[in-house]
């Protein structure tokens, strides 16, 4: 099928669009590089050296002898997002095109406005783009487990069946995320869902869990198709800094007590995850959600796994945490609807030891430890 | 106290401004004259015409010996804000300054984004700006009742108590509501308990019903102090059209079968409701959230209620309804915080027969027939 993937040029974007091509599927990629543009604002850098995107879809080509359309180009341009879906005609369209990094909407004002309208109205744009085009063009977009926060009720996927006074309905899951960035995608979700009631699109929204790991099979080939990797403390995920600091021989660095429990996904299963959600998309109308993870663990049992798994010392510290966020509390998630299409999930301790601890000792020697510390606060509006 | 009106010239904005002025607080307004705008770009007007801001605030100290300040500035500037909040120092903020109308938002991409953008990052800003100058200023921000959508269960104020499988929680409301303007407050409400939770301000986010009425005692002396009275497609409340319509001896045009059922609240109460949130503050880190209206009626209600109170023959005909909304379903509101507070409702009728008719007979001469007809639809994306 056809597939358009927004922020094709980011660290699942580039994956997920070799791996759709990879499985058969016409695959074009667009993005504005925004993502490369924070790395010059913040001073950080990929550990794992990445390539421009021309480079990357000429290699795949080499490769497979596929190609993958790019085009450049902002979402928040509803002129360019009408264009791009009349040009290429997607049957499915993956939407990656958002600033991802809660730290990086916590920033400041600015960070937190910029997040909050580059996410929603480039949202928006499209929802329009996709109804204006064909109404029947698959919405697969990415949200996050974060955008629940942590209720003491179970998580369940998108809709709760909620009882009250003797009467039921069936209504959007109700989510208290903690930043502005998931709040931009909590605001996205109730945007999806309305839009699917009044113009009857088809959309799936993919909660995400946090991702780890850098390598999938069709780009492990050749250096010039790797995706990045980021260990800062705006971008990095908490594993990935875990992972390195065990790889450096530095201590692990839990914020609060560890006790926050957070789902958990390995890259290959994230572009298993959208190929099966394209595969299988959702019906006309409908507003399909997913909790696109496969482990759930604390912050804590993240870092004692790490420090298990890895073949040398490694210590777990203890730092105050720069979040307002309970340390501990009830975590028990519904996660069943991407297994109930085939998804066949990895486990975090195998792929540390198969491929991330030796991806990150290949380029300890980019580790900027500065990058690492965290500046944001949640508490201050952090204004000069 | 310290009382700061943002959208302190619309339609509900001025005449809070001038209550509050005569219940003895010291009020600031400021507006960035958005709403005067969309009548030139409408092509419509307020029945009732209306002062400019300076010559109403002239008006005003004339009449009752006390000075309303007043700013002309834009909220989604966020150096505007700040400033103004630092210059002003006020206790309270009651935030009117949003684009408010449903159909409006509606009207196609750039309207729809608009209305989000706007609303959103003018909140955004004020929260920071809250937070940077006293985050003991209570943020009174005017949300509305279709926010909640039509549940099948009864509608709480803001929070929810969930049981799900033998767990409970508190839990914000879950809310499906019915157009990218009203989804545009919901994202602020969002966004506001966010920042209560995490900097502990204190807000109230009134959960307003559809407004009717033009006076209120303050304004009633002279015609300068008045406020607006929109009864187009557009901007008009079905009641305010339902009023013209009567007194222009027309049938009332109910949208589909007329069977759904909205809260409604007097302009009156609304002022009221505001002042003693205001005097009656949430506490530090509370996103309190109440129901603002008095009383619940079915479309077809309010249309028989016209028609019944009207001294004269009223027909009513049946339209096809061009939002996408359920026609007849279960609506039963908590509405108990206010009249906690105070609060002693008026009743429809009575304020139909008292001064609106009066009203509307005074200006009939201004209706314009054309700017009545919907021409917006919901399940069209009205580009050209």
């Amino acid at each position: 099928m056809r597939v358009l993937v927004l922020g094709g040029d980011g660290y699942l974007g580039w994956p997920t669009a070799v791996h759709l091509s990879d499985r058969g599927h016409t695959v074009a990629v667009a993005d504005n590089f925004a993502r490369r543009g924070y790395d010059h604002e913040l001073g950080v850098d990929s550990l794992v050296p990445i390539e421009p995107l021309v480079v990357r879809v000429r290699a795949w080509a080499e490769l497979s002898g596929q190609r993958i359309e790019s085009f450049s180009g902002d979402i928040t341009d509803a002129a360019f997002t009408r264009e791009l879906l009349q040009g290429f005609r997607p049957e499915a369209v993956v939407h990656f095109a958002e600033q991802r990094s809660a730290p990086y909407s916590m920033i400041d004002q600015a960070h937190a406005v910029y997040t909050q309208r580059n996410n929603v109205v480039g949202t928006l744009n499209l929802l329009y783009a996709i109804a204006e085009t064909d109404r029947d063009i698959h919405l697969v977009k990415l949200g996050t487990m974060g955008e629940y926060g942590t209720p003491n009720i179970d998580i369940e996927e998108g809709w709760l069946t909620v009882e009250h006074n003797g009467r039921s309905d069936r209504m959007l899951y109700p989510k208290r995320p903690g930043s502005f960035y998931h709040l931009s995608k909590v605001h996205d979700s109730h945007n999806i869902e309305f839009a699917c009631r009044i113009w009857g699109l088809r959309a799936t929204d993919l909660n995400q869990g946090i991702v780890y790991g850098q390598q999938i099979p069709a780009t492990e080939a050749d250096p010039r198709l790797a995706t990045r990797l980021d260990y800062d403390a705006i971008f990095g995920t908490v594993l990935n800094r875990f992972v390195v600091q065990a790889v450096l021989g530095h201590p692990l660095t839990v914020y609060g007590s560890g006790g926050q429990t957070r789902g958990l996904i390995d890259i290959r299963d994230t572009v298993e995850c959208i190929r099966l959600a394209c595969e299988n998309p959702a019906a006309a109308g409908e507003f399909r959600v997913f909790n696109q993870m496969t482990e759930a663990m604390s912050v804590e049992e993240i870092a004692k796994t790490i420090a298990e798994c890895y073949p040398g010392p490694a210590e777990i510290e203890y730092l105050d945490n720069p979040r307002v966020e309970l340390d501990t509390h009830y975590y028990n998630v519904v996660h069943t609807g991407l297994v109930g299409l085939g998804l066949a999930p990895h486990r975090l301790c195998d792929t540390l030891i198969t491929s991330l601890f030796a991806t990150v000792e290949q380029h300890r020697h980019r580790v900027d430890l500065a990058a690492m510390r965290p500046t944001v606060s949640w508490r201050a509006t952090n204004s000069s």
